[in-house]
Formats: structure tokens, C-alpha cells, sequence
């Protein structure tokens, strides 16, 4: 088996340096913002924040098991034995992805019915796409407990997928005009930065994804998406926030 | 090979501990500061704060990157074998000289369009420039890879350096005459300071760089070059706001 070179345990090394850094400027961003919009999106912040300090916290364990996981000596890199904990992303997403779902919702000021029913609508179903997901990624090699686990984690996808663009959809379209292309954006951003997961899921049923090159790849992947889906995401939704503020006349 | 003298381990040593005080007391006084300026500043304080921030987090694995690269005992320095990680420092920049720009677009108080065209187009040139650096810094050894990544990140640093004297030149022109030296003061300040990086970078082509004087010299250099960028930039920042915030007669 090909192994990791340094060039590509440094990258990941550094990448996951990056999104600690990230992560908790946005977080500290998300929080100042709060005073600058109207009380009607403070809470939109919060949540917008507690995603990415979430994130935060996870980076810095990924962080540390992937030091613990390789030593370099001499430029080449070996494994130590102890094995990088991949499942750390999963524990991140259980929680951040229903948050980021809601963010979305909070940000469009629904009636507190349609808040309350398509949070925990859309929430409850990230939830299940990620618990299903996670026995598939723990199991032991590329076998039927995975594709199975991962055919399942797909219904809720799908229905979150088809949500944002229908019922979710019809509501976006009643935003005022000034954010609509915002809201839009925001949710498309999702959908777009989310299909990357599922395809780095079912890719080792294609390709052979043992070597360094495709560790590397895959946790690079999985940080430029993790950046996007919510810290990128995360400043549409305070640009969201200020706007509507802004045209709600509500000094900030 | 002139190796690292214990006197030049130590200034490296003291002066990265500089570094994480000040970027650390830099933070929370641009932060205290937010409530002391009209609220059209405040976001451009809080930007200037996360710079600091940012610094102080890599500073601080730099200086633990320090402490694990050497050992001193009895009055010399012995490399232990791990790596001393210059890449923190790309990391650093990466988002850090984004936010630079952005933070003395948003003191400017432009019209909305222009903030985000202006932000985006030079935050996007520097994070452009940062990342094509980082291949030629990693590249083993001193030869074509950083002399052609070195020559390419030059295209997005000549870009910058053009929009700060050309168009963001212009709006520069059209501040308030109180706060017009100190606008320019900053533009000016970015780009000197912005000078020592290219020039760190392509100075390996011209002297040798291996010995402890050089090593010691580079770091040392970076150092103070990141304060005046960051912590000395940002007070330049935080003036301006105060008295655009005085001058525009919004209470504190």
C-alpha cells in the first residue's frame, strides 16, 4: 500500500490547523455580529455560531488524533498504531447539521409554527441521515454493512434535498426582495457543499482508497466543505440578518 | 553548516512569546474598542480583532513548533528531528491578509456594492496569492518549484498593490479630510510592510540561507513584520474609526 507522504500529512496537518483557526474566528464573528442586527435574528446568529464553535471543537480533536495517528522522522511518514478517529466528523455533524438547517429557518422569520414544525422536520431528518451513516463508516471494510447504512442515510438526504427546494422552497420565495437571492444562495450553498459527503461515502466501492493520496484528498475535501457548508454559509446568513435588519428599520 | 548559537534560539524564542502577547492584548483592545466607536465601525473592529486573533493562535503553535525543532543543552542548540513547521505561517496568512484588506475597506464606510466588490476582489487576490506561495515555501529544497510558485503569487501581490494605489486610491481621496493621512496611512503601511514577505521568499536565490544567522533573521523578520501588519496596522484602524465616529457626531 502506498503510504502518506510528508508533503500530504503536512497538507492535511496544515489544513486542519486552518479550519481550528477558522472556526473560531467565525464563531467569534458570528457572536459580535448578534449586536448588529435586530433582536428578531440574534438568536439565527447564536445558532449561526454554535455551529462553527462546534466545528471548532472538533477540528482541534481531529487535529491532535492526527498527530497522534503518524510520526515523521527523517520525511517519511509512519503510522504509529493508534488509529485516526474519522468517526470525530460524524459526532460533528449529529450535531451541526440540524443546527444549520435551522439557522436557515430562523434567518427567513417564519411564523413560529412554520419555525418550530420545519425545524424539526428538516433537523430530525439530518439527525437520522447522519446516525444512519455512522455504522456504515465505523464497520469493518468496504462490504454490505456500509452500502446498506449508506443507502438508508440517503432517504433522509433526498427528503431534505427535495424539502429545500419545494415547501422550504415556496417560503423563500415569499422573502422580501433585498434577500431573496441571499436566502437562495444560502440554500443552495448547502445542497452543494452537502453532496460532496455522500460521494466520499460510497467513492471506495469505485476506487481503491487505501493509499495516501486518497486519505489526503478525502480529509482535504472534507475540510473546504466543512469550511463552506458553515462558516461560508454562515456569513450569508449574517448578510441575510443585517439586510433584513436594516430594511426592518430596526436600529441595529 | 553554521548551526543555530543558543543566543539566537533565544531571540527566535523571546520574540515569538512577544508575538503571543501582543497579538493577544491587540485583540481584546480592538475588541473593548468596538463599544467606543459609532456602530457603522464596529464590524471593522471586530475584523481587526480576529486578525490579531488569528496571529495570536499560530503564534502560539509557532512557538511550541520552535520549542519541539531545537534542544539547548549546556549552551548548544541540537536539532531534535521534528520539523520546524514554517507552513504555520501560510496558514496564518491566508486568512489573515484577506481580512487585512477587508477591515480597511469596511473603515472607509463605502456604499454596500462597493464594500462587497472591493472585499471580494482583493480579499480573493490575496488568499490567491497566499495559497500559490505555499507550494514553493513546502518544495524541498531551493530550486525551480518556489522560484515559479514565487513567481506566480507575484501576479496577485502586483494586483493589490495596483488597486490600492489606483481605485481604492480613488475612494481614499474622497474620505473625510480629518481622517484622509491616517486612510492613507494604513494603505501605506500594508504595502511596506507587505514588502519583507517576497523579498524573505526569493532571498534563498541570491545567499545562502541554511545557517543559524539566516534562520534567526527570517523569523525575527517575519515577527516584527506581522506586528506592524496586524497590531500597528490595527491601531491605524481603530484611529480612524474613532474619528470618523467623533466626526459624524454619533455618541460613543
Amino acid at each position: 500500500m502506498e503510504g502518506l507522504s510528508a508533503s500530504q500529512f503536512a497538507l492535511v496537518y496544515n489544513s486542519f490547523s486552518f479550519g481550528i483557526a477558522t472556526f473560531a474566528a467565525a464563531t467569534l464573528f458570528f457572536w459580535f455580529g448578534r449586536s448588529q442586527v435586530s433582536h428578531y435574528y440574534r438568536t439565527a446568529l447564536t445558532v449561526t455560531g454554535l455551529v462553527t464553535f462546534i466545528a471548532f471543537y472538533h477540528y482541534w480533536r481531529i487535529f491532535n488524533s492526527w498527530t497522534e495517528a503518524y510520526q515523521v522522522a527523517d520525511g517519511a511518514v509512519v503510522a504509529t498504531g493508534i488509529e485516526f478517529n474519522r468517526a470525530y466528523r460524524y459526532v460533528d455533524w449529529l450535531l451541526t447539521v440540524p443546527l444549520l438547517l435551522v439557522e436557515l429557518i430562523l434567518v427567513m422569520r417564519l411564523s413560529r409554527e412554520e419555525t418550530v414544525s420545519k425545524s424539526l422536520k428538516l433537523g430530525g431528518a439530518a439527525a437520522l441521515m447522519i446516525l444512519l451513516g455512522y455504522p456504515g463508516e465505523v464497520a469493518v471494510g468496504i462490504g454490505s454493512t456500509r452500502m446498506i447504512f449508506g443507502v438508508l442515510s440517503m432517504i433522509p438526504f433526498l427528503y431534505i434535498v427535495f424539502t429545500l427546494y419545494t415547501s422550504l422552497g415556496a417560503a423563500i420565495e415569499r422573502q422580501p426582495e433585498s434577500v431573496r437571492g441571499l436566502v437562495r444562495l444560502a440554500r443552495n450553498l448547502t445542497v452543494i457543499s452537502w453532496f460532496f459527503y455522500p460521494v466520499v461515502y460510497f467513492l471506495p466501492f469505485i476506487v481503491r482508497m487505501s493509499g495516501g493520496t486518497s486519505i489526503a484528498t478525502i480529509e482535504l475535501g472534507y475540510t473546504i466543505a466543512d469550511i463552506t457548508a458553515k462558516a461560508v454559509f454562515g456569513l450569508v446568513i449574517y448578510s441575510i440578518a443585517v439586510r433584513k435588519s436594516e430594511a426592518e428599520g430596526a436600529h441595529a
